[in-house]
């Protein structure tokens, strides 16, 4: 570090022409130095080209093994490229296989098949609204527009959806359901807004597994190669800056993967790396836990970080907690939060519930009257994260109003004047104030009356946040320059959140933008 | 990039030992090749060590002169380095001079001479319960337990707190303030954990220039270089990944400094960089300006990021939004949302109010009666971001309840009954709902009755998250390590929020671990 081992001037060394010279001659040299800076906490990417034995080349090579990587992947291979996906479990699947089944379009074959009336306007316009202005919309129209492309995928892929209208909430899970409201598109404001539709298309009782197990067959049959139990740990980036390919621990073995035209990565979100939670979470109330793989722990967003791709959207963290399981009429009871005052429509999407709890928490209630006792025992046999809370909660039980409020210390006179006026809105059938859906108003007035806590406790998480990318799924640095060579698609990545829409909108981003990028990285130079 | 430019085998890539033998004799050669990579919109790091022809050598190299600069400088000088500071403006200051003059500090003698009964250990468990369960909890502690030398810290420097005490709520800019609640210690349910004392030490009517002017007499008569007119851009690596000085503009001309023992990025948040806060914006109701200087662009973030840094609490943007003025009567008014339901105690800090509004927004309106009516005109005389909306915002009148909420599309039953529940609450002496102090609790009864708009729209925001750092003020790097040379202090940095728990917690954390960042500068070998 000292001055005598100066050979080269100031002047030299920040002239492009010379650089370039003198570049092509030192590449194993360069590359030389970072495996010592790694060693000391450093996060120098790679710089290297030709020098690497290279264990494995590919022209695409995918980092994970969901819905995002796998639309990426059969995408690349169709445009021509030979494709390798790395994935760390023994099977694939990610979040993917664990999910409730459901995927978000509008202007389906299978929505008019159903009766159903619906487009890619009237879809666009909820989710606008929906995701609120913050939102992509330039990525938001390319989903609502490609989305009966999307679906085609889906069916081309072996996806078979239900046959079946559900015209109530549709939590997943629920047997025999094709199509159902899975988002907010019944309430106010949302149902002025744009036409509600139904719009989950969904697996049925065969859930994730109905969305995975196809795409996965069909990666197969395109001839993809799939290595498992190699977990993608570094990018590596010739001296141009253009990223080549990845270090792979293989069953323990470092591996070196070249990809000759870009790699994807799709690693899924950050859900399970409690680190990164709470260096995004926005709130300061407590929440419930994870909803997601035990693999969801950051490692393509870092990977990304490490050679300057900046993130986006990472504080938007959906807390999901739904009043309704299976039996839908849970909806009927109120959610009041410590003050004594409803702090949502109950029957609103899972996300919006989350939301509320989140910012009114930590303590909430819901409070019913004898009439509704029955159903909340009904509603266990929904997914535990959907309505467990519900049914596994201690319950309060008394004979007035004023007396229930006293065992929640919640002030009485709160309580019994929100009970009432939320019983004038039952009576008049419109809720004065969050809108409620009338059939689900219905007055909480023959004792005894019961009270099930419901705080932000119940509400669980997923990540939504990652790498930046822009609508053609090119992974954008610190500087707003796309990263050569570098795509990313699905939760490892966040384009069009916003707020968390409705079930099934996560996959069919995953599916449209994985698409995208399968696309442009086939048609790189290699 | 083809087979032949191999010149070694993988096997010589990834062995440490040959690879330091290799770096001495090639650091000319590395370097050379960053402004190409530079070019093709790359973020590939400067690596280089005696190869630069340096126009500047110092041992410390502090980015931005405003508290968290100083300080750092100041702390370093004392050290026994040599210290530069380069600062993008003709005079410096930042957002410090722009500030209400608040610094939020428990256990000082000036709160011994004013009679207020205080402490430590009464000041850490109110931070800790105001910043919430996620805050840096060692961060705070070390605040806190430094609370009086940072005090002792600021008289040396000449800075002179008005020796008045304030028991109503603080509002910056008051003239003769001297100390004052500047959060939301009266609040329950704060007033319940700790016992409340003002904490806010306030330069009184001289605000930001009090603490900052004679923060600057310091830096100069310690003898420190103040570089004026100099943009900090990108940091400089040596090879082994340690930074080693940066890239300045100086005068539109480029620099090159070199920090012999290491760099303290001090620039301040972002601010005024409105993609960063779309990209890191937890809500998607709409909000109202920045409170911040024009350079709060979030360059020395951005500079951290590049070599690898990671990031914290980049979603804690502080919405910031007062219902007192100078006049602090006006909370005397309730706050209701579009559902007509009070959302907060109004005499609650403004960044609780923010959070509320953000949380129920975007509507919403301050609801008072004829009595309440000439206190909003005298409120005007705040600095402009806590008072402004209050003073200059439209005003609804109806002779009932009834009609005012109808003129504000509010349901009028819903309206109404909180006006009933509050007077009550008003009668009663005690506010059930949010524990509003007594003495602004007052009956909403005397016609006309008035409401202004105070929806989301309202709310200000600065940004509060940076670059990750540990308590010792070393900049953490994506993979959890240090980077070696590297400190950052101030809002450029992330440590103690949370929760932004009130006026004068900013200064303070800028001092203390600005304080930090400097003493460990000075100790690092050259
Ligand atoms: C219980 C549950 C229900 C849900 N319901 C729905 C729903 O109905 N509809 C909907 O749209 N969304 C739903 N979601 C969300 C949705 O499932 C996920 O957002 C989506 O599947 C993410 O897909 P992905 O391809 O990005 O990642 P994943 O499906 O998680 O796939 C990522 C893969 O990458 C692998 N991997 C990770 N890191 C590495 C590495 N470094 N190297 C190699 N491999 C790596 C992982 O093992 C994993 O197989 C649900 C989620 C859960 C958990
Ligand atoms: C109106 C207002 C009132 C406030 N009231 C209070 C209060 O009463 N108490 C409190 O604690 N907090 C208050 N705050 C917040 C507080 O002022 C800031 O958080 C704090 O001053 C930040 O200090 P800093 O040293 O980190 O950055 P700054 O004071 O902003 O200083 C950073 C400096 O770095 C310079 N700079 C930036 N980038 C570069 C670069 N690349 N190269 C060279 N120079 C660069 C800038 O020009 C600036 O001079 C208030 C803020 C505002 C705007």
């Amino acid at each position: 570090m000292n001055e005598q081992e100066s050979k080269f001037s100031r002047r030299d060394f920040f002239k492009g022409a010379v650089a370039s010279g003198v570049a092509a001659t030192t590449v194993g040299l360069m590359a030389a130095c970072s495996p010592q800076a790694k060693g000391k906490g450093n996060d120098t990417p790679l710089s290297s080209t030709g020098d690497i034995a290279w264990d494995v080349e590919t022209d695409v090579l995918v980092v994970g093994f969901g819905a995002a990587g796998a639309s990426a992947a059969i995408e690349a291979k169709r445009g021509g490229a030979e494709v390798t996906i790395v994935e760390t479990t023994e099977a694939g699947g990610g979040s993917t296989v664990l999910c409730g089944g459901f995927i978000y379009l509008g202007g389906t074959p299978l929505q008019e098949q159903l009766g159903v009336k619906d487009s890619v306007e009237e879809t666009l316009k909820y989710m606008t609204a929906a995701a609120g202005p913050y939102a992509n919309q330039e990525a938001l129209k390319i989903y609502c527009e490609n989305g009966p492309d999307t679906y085609q995928f889906c069916i081309d892929c072996g996806i078979k959806f239900g046959e079946n209208l559900d015209l109530n909430h549709g939590v997943s899970g629920r047997a025999g359901i094709g199509l159902a409201y899975s988002g907010n598109e019944l309430q106010a404001p949302y149902r002025d807004i744009a036409v509600p539709a139904p719009r989950g298309h969904s697996t049925g009782d065969a859930c994730g597994k109905g969305i995975f197990e196809p795409m996965k067959k069909t990666v197969e049959a395109e001839g993809i190669q799939v290595v498992y139990g190699a977990n993608a740990e570094r990018l590596i980036r010739d001296e141009t800056g253009r990223v080549i390919g990845a270090e792979v621990t293989c069953d323990g073995k470092q591996q070196y993967f070249r990809a000759a035209k870009a790699v994807i990565l799709a690693g899924g979100g950050f859900t399970m790396n409690r680190d990164m939670i709470d260096a995004n979470n926005r709130f300061t109330t407590p929440f419930g836990g994870p909803i997601g793989n035990p693999n969801e722990l950051g490692t393509c967003i870092k990977m990304g970080q490490e050679v300057g791709a900046d993130l986006f959207g990472m504080s938007q963290i959906c807390y999901t907690c739904f009043i309704y399981g299976t039996d839908t009429s849970t909806a009927k009871a109120i959610l009041v939060d410590k003050t004594g005052r409803r702090i949502i429509s109950e029957t609103s999407y899972g996300s919006w519930v989350g939301e509320a709890l989140m910012a009114n928490g930590p303590e909430a209630y819901l409070v019913f009257d004898s009439a509704l006792k029955g159903s909340f025992d009904g509603s266990g046999d929904s997914p535990e994260f959907e309505a467990g809370a519900i049914a596994g909660a201690t319950e309060f039980e008394a004979g007035t109003i004023t007396e229930l409020a006293e065992q929640l210390g919640i002030d009485p006179l709160s309580l019994e004047n929100t009970v009432a006026l939320y019983n004038t809105f039952a009576e008049q059938g419109e809720d004065g104030q969050f809108g409620k859906e009338p059939e689900y108003l219905a007055p909480i007035a023959t004792p005894p009356f019961y009270a099930r806590p419901y705080g932000s406790e119940s509400a669980f998480y997923t990540s939504e946040g990652g790498l930046k990318t822009d609508v053609e799924s090119h992974v954008i640095s610190v500087s707003g320059d796309v990263i050569p060579g570098l795509y990313a698609a699905g939760r490892c990545s966040s384009l069009i959140y916003g707020h968390y829409m409705g079930s099934g909108t996560s996959i069919a981003d995953c599916i449209t933008f994985g698409r995208i990028a399968g696309q442009n990285a086939a048609a790189e130079t290699a």
